[in-house]
């Protein structure tokens, strides 16, 4: 079945509940914004960790709505001001919101969905709200690092896979974890609970960023829906080619025969060919699967895993898409 | 005395914990224009209001410390933000944040500033904590919705002094009222001490924009620091101008001598002449003395006002500044 088929009550309550967020008192010029954001298609996988964490420690899963809001708030006020920073036209096929509206309107928007997503937090249990309060906080340090950090490495001569890694730990996988710790946190789960799932949540993360850079050298360009290539000829630094480049520093042999300086290839596809050639491709997407499988040992340890799981479905979706 | 010498302690103090709120993770991308912009000179008004407010109601003014700063870090973070829509090039005498680093860096040095603010936020007194976290994201979406009236009035041909009182009441007073509300709370405050001094932050708020708005038309040029007329020739909507139109709309014998459309003023000082000649400087300077008056007024039911209370001070501070 469809990925978004399986979970359409919770993703339809989500959607719901995002709209419902967007308060009454807003002027036009930024509830008009929000919506035209919040109706953009998606898969809404943050929110869904947050609710099937919830319900993989005992809880109801409507307990962890306000997380989850709030967490699907957060995760969009990054893409609009990422967008503007990234200078990028289209999301998800749609204009992004800093082209169709303007800067100002989306730097505003992206804060007001700050303060939107607080808003829901807070609807949390009570006896949790502290403690989810510090954690979502920490969150948001902590992706605005991430992001400093991937514009720190735009402008830098090297960069090595272990702060790469620490990147988009930051950047990616951080929202992640936060998504399935809080959705833990709600539904009462035990500290080694919140513990296991936050892992799952990182460690998924982590593979899902990977598996992301993988997508964009190797991908089918008709199931990904944009070029490949776009982080290659971006000059974007990401987990492909500084692993490419980390293989060849230690195999001085290999370069002789491949370049470490890109600009070198004629093409793209020469690139893409050497990848293969060089068994970076191979070394990638085994790494990613360690990270998923890691994901789920820790997952396994909370709940049993089977077909019906859906942190497992979602765990094997992320794994398997070709977009 | 020099109103930074007599609060000298409690401003050094905020300085400091200003910039211990810097968490050291940070990368020096966002670290080193964070600094940069907290060490600007600035008279701390906001967070002076809290921890005096705090003490006001009989607390430990350090008990408010955290409130304090996180209100600090939410000011600045608009300024920063609200400098990149305005295109503003100077602050405080200074490159503005995103003339100087670029804009990306801007807007995510003012999102990190949120997150920095809530983490300091949540130091504040545990049985306190959950309505300081409500009020503070209340008023992260009042200042964003300010900030969206403030945008839709400069490209709306007709705004009502009403509809004006409502967008510095958010986009302004909304902050002076939420420093003295979390002092107030902090300071273990009863529900009319609240009350009553986050209606003082409130009338002290609207006062001080008016005033400030009047400034902008008949300061002393030396002394404001900047050119006067600056609104009136980025053609904002004031509180000053919007009063002129509304007094020449009611009293139609006035438009036989004074234009509505200020650009049939063929200079500033014409214009200038016309708000004095009609009677609008008076008028305003009556208004934001009345908003003060009220201001006081509500102090006064929470604390005997004489010329040591240090709320007294800031209050008439800002009714007589020239700048």
């Amino acid at each position: 079945m469809e990925f978004s088929e399986q979970f359409k009550p919770y993703i339809e309550r989500v959607r719901q509940d995002l709209l419902n967020s967007v308060a009454p008192s807003l002027p036009s010029s930024l509830s008009e914004p929000i919506h035209y954001f919040l109706q953009m298609p998606g898969k809404k996988i943050r929110p869904l960790l947050t609710l099937f964490s919830c319900q993989a420690v005992g809880g109801r899963w409507e307990t962890a709505l306000p997380a989850a809001i709030a967490v699907e708030l957060f995760h969009d006020f990054t893409l609009i001001h990422d967008d503007i920073m990234d200078q990028d036209d289209l999301r998800r096929g749609f204009q992004t919101l800093h082209v169709k509206y303007g800067e100002s309107t989306a730097i505003l928007v992206g804060d007001a969905l700050i303060g939107l997503a607080y808003q829901e937090l807070i609807k949390s249990p009570p006896d949790s709200r502290d403690a989810i309060v510090k954690i979502f906080t920490e969150a948001l340090v902590k992706v605005c690092e991430g992001q400093a950090l991937d514009k720190e490495f735009e402008s830098r001569e090297q960069v090595s896979v272990d702060e790469y890694l620490d990147m988009i730990g930051k950047k990616t996988a951080w929202l992640l974890k936060v998504a399935c710790a809080l959705g833990a946190i709600c539904g009462g789960g035990n500290q080694r609970q919140v513990e296991l799932l936050t892992c799952f949540g990182d460690l998924l993360g982590l593979g899902f960023q990977i598996q992301d850079d993988l997508l964009d050298f190797i991908a089918d360009e008709s199931k990904l829906g944009k070029k490949v290539g776009s982080d290659y000829k971006m000059h974007k630094k990401t987990y492909v080619n500084l692993k490419y480049r980390e293989l060849l520093q230690h195999q001085p042999e290999l370069q002789r025969r491949y370049s470490l300086n890109l600009a070198e290839y004629p093409a793209f596809s020469d690139f893409q060919n050497a990848l293969y050639a060089t068994g970076v491709v191979e070394e990638v997407k085994r790494e990613a699967e360690r990270y998923t499988r890691e994901a789920l040992n820790a997952l396994e340890q909370v709940i049993p895993l089977n077909e019906d799981n859906p942190l497992y479905i979602i765990t094997q979706f992320l794994q398997n898409r070709q977009y």
